[in-house]
């Protein structure tokens, strides 16, 4: 539970691929050649050329309970997995409404009525998945997750986030862009 | 609910007095003259002869229910009152222990058995109280919380911290400083 840093860069390198950027909701993300998600414990201060460049932070859990975290754990896969060549970036950002609400009543939105949780289990450990947060940052979005898999579960990715999209919790998501990459030949391994 | 940024900036300047400096658990604060507390869109950017700043956001809650939430907003004071001349900024760090617990297992230690909601409470309206967010932006403290009241309520902002420290979340905390304030003479009205 170490906070890690975490910057996206879309620009002229990075070991990702940009397929297309899709915006789901609200405003797009520009179109660039590349990828890069640099994890440290620092943020990376971007090459100027980068088209743009998005921080967050891998940190606590914020409605995991601890028999959910259990599940978790034993099924989700790690990041860097060689067969997982695709992968998808969304950026997300929730409404004012969303966070005027309590705790108990966001916890309710999003597993109680939403199974937010218990839909993305179904999908482990196929669709490996990261959350990083940058509504503290004070940028442009909320949350950045990160998702990888291999080409062959590419429906499967794509019934996860129709289903998520589906649920009450998404009624107060305001933005939210879909950013598909693909592991770029000739590049360094994966990272783990 | 928007996000505000705050500096707290100790130093040369700033409308609070610096009284005393106490280390309750693990490192001291440098001593200074004055603290400045800069709320903003932006985060200031302290004056490089500052002996030391603490950036935080103010946020949304992350263990208050709506029925507290209520109780709450219906008996808290604004900040700047004419009689709240006094003041504690409290930096305060967790330890990996607290942040690895499932949210579930952080509000059972937050509330249910430590009852730091309630007690807090009790103190209100005397010891007005905000609370900012530091942890995601990676500096050396989780939190940092602003007390400010009457020089008559002294004793009830230190009957609060002493019960709160008696607690089993004060437990999971391994570090925090009191940085104790009194509005300086000759300077602007309290803000709001």
């Amino acid at each position: 539970v170490e906070r890690t840093r975490v910057s996206f860069v879309a620009g002229a390198e990075g070991e990702w691929e940009i397929l297309r950027v899709v915006p789901v909701r609200g405003d797009d993300l520009r179109a660039a050649a590349r990828l890069a998600r640099v994890e440290g414990s620092e943020l990376a201060r971007p090459d100027p050329s980068a088209s743009w460049f998005l921080d967050g932070v891998r940190s606590h859990e914020r409605y995991t309970e601890s028999h959910e975290k259990q599940q978790l754990v034993a099924v989700q896969p790690t990041l860097g997995r060689p067969e997982a060549t695709h992968g998808v970036l969304i950026p997300l950002r929730k409404s004012a409404a969303w966070w005027g609400l309590a705790q108990d009543e966001r916890r309710a939105i999003f597993e109680a009525s939403s199974r937010h949780i218990r839909i993305g289990l179904e999908y482990l450990p196929a669709v490996a998945r990261r959350l990083y947060h940058c509504r503290d940052l004070g940028g442009e979005f909320d949350f950045l997750t990160w998702f990888e898999y291999a080409p062959g579960d590419a429906p499967a990715f794509a019934e996860l986030v129709t289903r998520l999209r589906a649920t009450p919790e998404w009624d107060f998501v305001e933005r939210e862009v879909e950013v598909h990459v693909r592991r770029a030949p000739f590049t360094s391994p994966p990272r783990p």
